[in-house]
């Protein structure tokens, strides 16, 4: 069903131009290893783990499928190294950084004859870093879940294709079919999803966190932590108004409260002290469906090229 | 060139369905007449306007063109009933409303058989307008210009379309022929935009405001105003800097130098003084042209059309 051309899709080894966004504690190998299975590129998120549980969750996700799979790092986490290292070893195939500049890793990645992409919040680092050799840029807006830039999908994107010749990602409030096809016709090559994948059956998180997605409308996320310089999105709740409040008068003790509060919200889902990171992408999904019918769904074009054609592709040939 | 079926487009009878965003000072008999001339819908920007002012506005681009154009009413505005009462007298055929719930004036403008929009940056009010009898939504993402709100242009439109059966138009962040095809693929019938336009030949700010528009980079524009309660988006500036520090020390010393601080950016142009307001879109901005260029060129869909069918539309055939 989709273009088998297109050069990305080649690059990647996949069906759909779709990559599972990158989740702490959420994007196990249970749930890559779907999305992976399904035709996407599934990711485990190695954000908040140790080196044995990273070598554990790729041993796990060898046993769920042959597919090719990635692993999203957080250039922020204390064992980054002993990451890359065990990415390298055992054969990871694709190595998505996020969270700062991954420019002293690429040589060693390339050298070892992988693919490596960098979520990015500016074209700034994207163009730096297509300089110096990066696969791909995946350009996230700020309405993504997790931690935000200032820009958003629709004008960082448009950006980043007229600044970079590798191709570039979407990623930031995707959840529709649309939206995926609105991103190509910005110049996008792939999209990368996470919200929408925390509401599957695959997701091993607890089932209140995927209640909170689907019952979430499109207002009900909060961007917490700016004044501590690390801003993020994630979903209301009297937990977040109290970290905005206790923000302005005492940071040592919000960065105690929120220490463990994403592992929490995976593990408990309990209101009291988790954090359910979560994209403003929360206001468009209602369901929670397998990961295979979500796919599908975010490539059923057939509907939306015809409502596109009467009103775009039919005038312009005129 | 354009499809001339777009209920939209018969709703408002214009040729492109483009609206001229609705800008204080910017927005100026002039550079809506030059909108309207060239096939879109200008709007006379009545936000700090007083009653005297805009009459003779009215009067000004009557003499300038026979097409439709639009006032948007600001609703903060503390002339607006006069303002509203101006505008059916003097036969102004599309009212659109801004920065507030313009519900009250529906009927009234309904019953003299004139169209009414709103700009709105959540679905609820939206919903709430549409019952109550308004002809279109236009859903501004907060990558706009000026007061902002808190959801992005692709996640808020897909969402109003699935929320509303009249006509929605997309604002925010727009300013190249891709995004206008993107907003289009999102399920809108038209696009607002205002930022584009200030880099043109027929806008009357100072020219220094202009080359504000055409030298910054994507992220160059700020939030300020958060803390006192209307958040809106400009320039980085010295002076944005200054404000943005005050917020948290004197909000009365901010309202103090915030005032009269557009009609300087119109007038003067001087970084010291002036705010510059301005969206995402100025770093896809680089070059002042004659109003009827950018249209043409922001409708120039053919190059993207054929991208778009190698990726997409082809292999939704298969």
């Amino acid at each position: 069903m989709y273009d088998k051309n297109n050069a990305f899709l080649t690059l990647l080894d996949i069906e759909y131009p779709l990559i599972l966004g990158g989740m702490a504690w959420v994007g196990t190998a249970k749930l890559a290893a779907a999305v992976s299975e399904a035709g996407g590129l599934g990711t485990i998120g190695a954000g908040g783990m140790t080196p044995d549980i990273l070598r554990s969750e790729i041993e796990r996700i060898r046993t769920m499928t042959d597919k090719r799979f990635a692993v999203n790092l957080m250039l922020l986490n204390p064992h980054i190294d002993e990451l890359v290292d065990i990415c390298l070893k055992e054969g990871v195939e694709v190595f998505i950084f996020g969270a700062g500049n991954p420019g002293k890793y690429i040589k060693r990645v390339k050298e070892n004859h992988r693919i490596i992409m960098a979520v990015v919040a500016s074209e700034t680092l994207a163009l730096r870093l297509e300089r110096e050799g990066i696969d791909a840029i995946i350009g996230e807006g700020m309405e993504c879940g997790g931690h935000i830039g200032s820009l958003t999908t629709m004008t960082l994107i448009p950006k980043l294709v007229r600044t970079l010749t590798i191709p570039v990602v979407a990623a930031g409030g995707i959840a529709t079919p649309e939206q995926v096809q609105a991103s190509f016709v910005l110049g996008a090559k792939g999209v990368q999803i996470g919200t929408r994948f925390i509401a599957s059956d695959e997701c091993e998180a607890h089932e209140n966190y995927k209640h909170q997605i689907i019952k979430s409308k499109i207002r009900d996320t909060v961007i917490t932590g700016g004044r501590l310089g690390h801003p993020a999105r994630s979903i209301k709740t009297k937990f977040t108004r109290k970290l905005g409040k206790l923000e302005y008068e005492s940071p040592e003790e919000v960065e105690r409260l929120l220490m463990g509060s994403l592992r929490k919200a995976f593990q408990t889902g309990n209101e009291e002290d988790s954090v359910f990171m979560a994209g403003q992408s929360v206001g468009l999904i209602d369901e929670i469906k397998p990961v295979k019918d979500i796919i599908e769904e975010l490539f059923s074009t057939e509907k939306i090229q015809d409502e596109y054609k009467d009103t775009v592709v039919e005038s312009a040939k005129e």
